[in-house]
């Protein structure tokens, strides 16, 4: 093999190379509508005492479910009925909306990871049989990638490192501060809201590309 | 003086000018909500024979302003009322929506410039007087900065050009695909919709950057 031919072998495969892990690095996409989380305790308050959440439907991450139960969300300036609530159980209720829900309902909630209600914003929440005032808990949740260990091992990726990710299309646009969540058996997906969803045109068909680790 | 010193007179000078024309290209944000844009002819529609336009609030843009008049947009899944028609009549009416806005309203608005209505998607506006159902004129805005010729010049940008603009905060991001529409003497604006202004928390007090010129 001439020096020219060996030039050329390598530097395909050393294309070939990046080309895949880059493919390797497309994130599919799900949006969330607002929704809560109960517990156990807030579920009983709202649809009565021993009531369970009811599995609707199997949401992507593992162990995850919509319900058949509902609730109305109420705040200063207004109200947004027949708000899905998520399974199972936990131990602290959480509220997801979007800034613009936030407007709408007069609620000013604070950008947040999920699980991070320190100090967040109160609303009332209404279920059939009764209701529950949250003193905090309504949040509208940071845009974030759910990775499995073994996916954030290979990509060279840490828990809660913040990366920025390629978005296509006649919206295009780079997000920075997006939130890696590594844990042991999530499925790969990267988690925006209604209003990132409309600003960009992802839907839950959508696929987004990391192009940069730590900034 | 020694070749050091100069070395760091010339570096610091250079540093100087770089900081000064990053901070000339700030540009401060304008969020636009759904709103129409009306011919002479369907304001007669709407609001009576021989009505006209009422100046309720100048905009920022020249001679642009907002009416007294508003409409209720009608889709195939739901109605938008109080809408906010804006002034001066134009030869065409169009209706600008979010692509939230769309989804409520049922309409499927394809995202343009403004002006760009060829084929764009059907809406029925309701006023006190009677209604116009549009065959087309309902879009979703392309995000656009405004800028006069002056500092279209100065910045070496044309008309049409697509610039990057860099977005800084929490949900910080770098749109892409963001359009230069160059006039004589139109305010420096980038507009956004509600959408894009709540997937950022970027309001009309907030500032962005351009940060590349041709992709």
């Amino acid at each position: 093999m001439s020096n020219k031919e060996l030039i050329a072998t390598i530097t395909e495969a050393v294309i070939r190379q990046l080309q895949n892990s880059q493919e390797d690095r497309k994130i599919p996409v799900g949006v969330s509508n607002r929704h809560v989380h109960l517990s156990q305790e807030d579920v009983e308050k709202l649809f009565g005492a021993k009531a369970c959440l009811t599995n609707y439907k199997d949401l992507s991450q593992p162990r995850q479910f919509v319900c058949e139960e509902r609730v109305t969300l109420v705040g200063s300036k207004g109200v947004i009925e027949k708000v899905r609530v998520l399974g199972p159980v936990r131990k602290q209720t959480q509220v997801e909306i979007s800034a613009g829900d936030g407007i709408k309902l007069g609620v000013q909630a604070p950008l947040r990871d999920s699980g991070n209600l320190a100090s967040s914003a109160s609303i009332t929440l209404v279920g059939p049989v009764g209701s529950v005032t949250l003193g905090e808990g309504t949040i509208v949740v940071a845009r974030h990638i759910h990775m499995n260990t073994k996916d954030a091992y290979e990509w060279g990726l840490k828990n809660k490192q913040r990366v920025s990710v390629q978005v296509m299309g006649p919206r295009g646009l780079v997000f920075n501060e997006v939130s890696v969540r590594v844990s042991n058996d999530c499925k790969l997906e990267m988690h925006i809201d209604i209003d990132e969803a409309n600003a960009t045109l992802l839907g839950n068909n959508s696929y987004v590309k990391i192009i940069t680790g730590e900034k």
